[in-house]
């Protein structure tokens, strides 16, 4: 099989570490260029990259020469984990050079003619790419975006409740991973035997994301799935993996048994990075935990647990991924791996 | 000033070390009989004790020797953080046998004639007592509990709301400390790297107590505030201090000046232990935090911050107290201190 | 290829289950019992397990049934990680039974005529098996030993220096995983923002194995190398992976590019479970470190790094491996397969 | 009592900060000036400084504005935290502008005529500085430094063994908290889960500051002590409070009852922050353990405990002493408070 060649903006972050990772073996892309900040560029990406993954850096982008952040490179396809100051800029820059931007920022997440996508939920969205490249003038490049690292923790069992019963308003209290903001990111003096209760920009993005996710291509764009969403954010000692405590009120009724029903059957796709499950259910009453479920499905699965009825609201859930891998490196593979499927690249 | 003769039920759990430790130096009380299991009974404490709090053994406790659980024990009055499996009888026992006990255990908390004692927010259920005595046939000795060490966390920004707007409904979620779980309590391999999303018997006290917290005496005893809270609590890496993720519909419509000042504004009391503050209010975005706050009023202050209006309740913010201070020995030993003061013991 | 039917003692713990976790894939071996205390006997595993590792329990595991520890049982050899209060007795049970007895406890380390295998260093021990039969009557079984967790993080460095240049002292200083406790083992009270100074029963084991291990078979026996090793043993807030400060003073002079090169050639052996590199030295500064290197070679490699000359002794190094894979289960796989190629089996 | 006004230089940081809680109630010094980089000069105290310290920023400074780190300050003295790339240049020139300058930085700790103080081993090294204001040209100001926060948890053990019995060699091997890099200091990524093997610059530093601060002032300066010392340093997740590993070689024999003796009576001073005992010898075999020991003597006693004759060595111990108070801001003050009772500012 042919390997797409790819290219990774912002390569040698925390998310640029984990694609270099996971496309270390991947049967469709192979990676050819890696472009970073002015500081990196210039160097082999070993010396430029302060690697914090486990193990040593792979063996296939150890001596590649990082190169600036902008258009030329050497690649078919770019992934991008740009921090959002200059994203919106830079990702434009690159549509507007034909390459097909697959970005895990949150610059265009938004955007009415951008998808945001999760391919097991939405993959159809892609519908909006032809659009976009109207209005952009873009010939064949384009932009599509995968969710904030905490949407995807609970987006997914949101999505089962939605399209079987209707969801009519979420409260979501997170507890994230340090790994999400990135290196250095989190000072150990702020986290070390402590929560830290503000995480910068991070509950409005859960507030207006899984609307627009779990909305419905139209012939004018998405119309957004019409729910409210509350969000409070904490930041919690733990290395990788996003927890989310969810009340969810329903529009219609629905059994405890036909809730857990519909996470549990909700499909998973046939692309290369689907796990078996998407969703996994679990009634252990202690899971999920970050430490024993965030490598469920190579990290791509997300895993429900302690579903029970509420009090105030109709239900309530524990819900987890993988906020380096299903909630941005795996998402983002996985989306180019459905644009793939679709002959959108 | 005559000091009163305290005697420790549960002398050598954590929360037995920290009424050693806060009663070390107090006015009105002294230590004078410590009881525990029977493993430890006939022995020094410093023998019987595995000391886990910072510094060492008080040396006023430290050679008097563990007695059995019963009594008579050579004091005036007992304070109990006996675990739930024996507080019941065990307390009944001292109760009858003419002691006031204060307890920290939830055996009698929710008991029609039992107070649930917060001074600051309801003093005055301490006219259960006289109730109590009768009904069980106590002569001179009684009961009373303080909260559940996450109900301490949130129950007091809630009756600063409840007194000015009513209350209608609560979702809380909880980041709880691992000292609440005592000692060996959370095995480090369960914590560490970890958040562990279920916490024994918890979510239901935490529905409960606060509405007979936040309840008005009457005739027929305490009429129960009448709101709906529901609860997912968490056990996260932090040493001490409970975090609660509270949301909040009043009754009647406030804005979020009014909403700050009813908490700011709560009176404190002006026992020995009381803070000065008995709610903390702040503004600034990143607080409350366990490690920086916990210690607030010598922990006795219960923090809140985050105070913001929310997409699906009225208002959310953030609280947070010490476990095993506010939350266990220091609530009781406020809890005595109150009794002293209306000459109930 | 015909697989060996393995029975494991002690298998609902830590160590009993790293075994199955990675018996799971292994060609040689098939898990056909599962033995632990009366408490769980009589249980499928899944009920008897508190399964603490990432993912779920093995599905080829999952229902057997516990069975008590004692002989028979229903395969071909066993591996055993029963602590040491009961290993003992229960081990020289299946030797005499007939089985070939792999052992993680410390029971039979020292003993004369028992194996302390490192099979990269000292595979010939197994000579001393035909002993051991003769001296305790055993028919078909014996017991083969592994090393202590702590000495297999420095064990192997030193065999490469002692080879070539003769140990003569070693300092150590341990950092020491909580998971080499077991489970629950460690409080979270006791490790959480914490340095643990004692660890019962440790130094003594540090501070004679390597000796052992390092030692030359003859006609009477383990020769034990001549050098002297001095333990101070912690335990830190790290899930898995013992790392260990280590000062060396050689018999024979030796350049710091000498010491080097030979731990770096120090052959690995042909086994399934041999990672490709036994040792591996870095020299970035900052490494070897616990969370990036513990699963170098699955888990099965030693890294070693910051080697330098040293002001009191001769070199100075830290050196790095994972406790409950090569320290524990790992390691014991290895010693089967290496009688499984000696014929011994 | 005449108050000192004192200046802190580097007030933002973590050592600055620590400064500004231990004089909060210091009954010779009051705070009139705070100097930081550029960045916050000219902001008031509260708004230049993200507070990092349990509770909240001290009343006396929260409004003071913040000023360029160069002279002159409206203040008797200064205290320096600064980093070293400044110190040299900016500690020079407040002492040449007639400013006591008491300095927490590494600069000139090991310059011939500046003494390197722990008051109650080397208070007479004072004597250097007559001569170090001749050498230099300063008229009134001059610098005095405290050790390396790593060098503070075992020179004072050391102190006592060398007096009694002449310490011929030490291997320290140190487990350091994380608030001995500053903030933002140790990334959490680095450090969860994690030990990091290295710290820049420290192992020399240990390794030659021991022998100057027990060296003997004679005609010509400091004799150092003629001991060597060999350091592995590692950081660990521990937030204060640095735990030492210790081997020692003593020139003449001691039995262990001398040498804890000699440990155990060595003598406290009588300044207004000595703690009652400046080395405090513990034989609980888990002791001294960072969270428990810490904050013993307000963070100025010295914990040592594990105390063995060693394979290798004569002895071994563990050390243990608070890096930001003893080992940084509060050995500084006391500094100064020598420096009072000596009439030397």
């Amino acid at each position: 099989m042919k390997k797409y060649r790819v290219g990774i903006l912002g390569a040698t972050g925390t998310v640029g570490q984990r694609f270099c990772r996971l496309l270390e073996d991947h049967p469709q892309f192979e990676i050819t260029a890696l472009a970073a900040s002015d500081r990196s560029a210039g160097k082999p990406y070993e010396e430029a990259c302060a690697w914090k993954l486990p193990g040593r850096i792979p063996a296939a982008v150890r001596y590649i020469v990082v190169q600036p952040i902008e258009p030329p490179l050497d690649c078919d396809i770019v992934f991008s984990s740009l921090p959002s100051s200059v994203a919106r800029e830079t990702e434009e820059a690159f549509a507007r050079a034909s390459y097909p931007v697959i970005s895990n920022s949150s610059s265009y997440r938004m955007d009415e003619d951008v998808p945001l996508l999760i391919p097991e939920i939405n993959g159809d969205h892609v519908g909006l790419i032809e659009k976009q490249k109207e209005n952009r003038g873009f010939t064949k490049g384009f932009i599509v975006t995968n969710p904030n690292c905490a949407v995807m923790s609970f987006a997914p069992p949101l999505a089962a409740l939605h399209g079987r019963f209707g969801v009519e308003e979420v409260a979501v209290t997170t507890l994230q991973a340090i790994s999400g903001a990135g290196y250095p990111g989190v000072a150990s003096l702020d986290i070390t035997d402590n929560v830290f209760p503000y995480i910068a920009g991070e509950e409005p993005k859960v507030e207006i994301e899984a609307q627009k996710i779990l909305g419905r291509l139209g012939s004018n764009g998405i119309e957004k799935a019409d729910f409210t969403v509350s969000a409070q954010c904490f930041r919690v000692n733990v290395v990788d993996g996003h927890t989310a405590s969810v009340r969810v009120n329903l529009r219609e009724t629905a059994t405890l048994e036909e809730v857990v029903e519909a996470m549990r059957t909700f499909p998973s796709l046939d692309l290369h990075s689907s796990p078996a499950r998407f969703i996994d259910v679990t009634n252990e009453p202690s899971r999920p935990q970050p430490k024993l479920d965030r490598d469920s499905g190579q990290g791509m699965t997300v895993t429900v647990g302690r579903v029970f009825p509420d009090t105030v609201f109709d239900y309530k859930f524990v819900a987890l991924s993988h906020n380096t891998v299903r909630g941005a490196a795996g998402g983002a593979v996985l989306n180019a791996e459905l644009l793939i499927s679709k002959g959108l690249i």
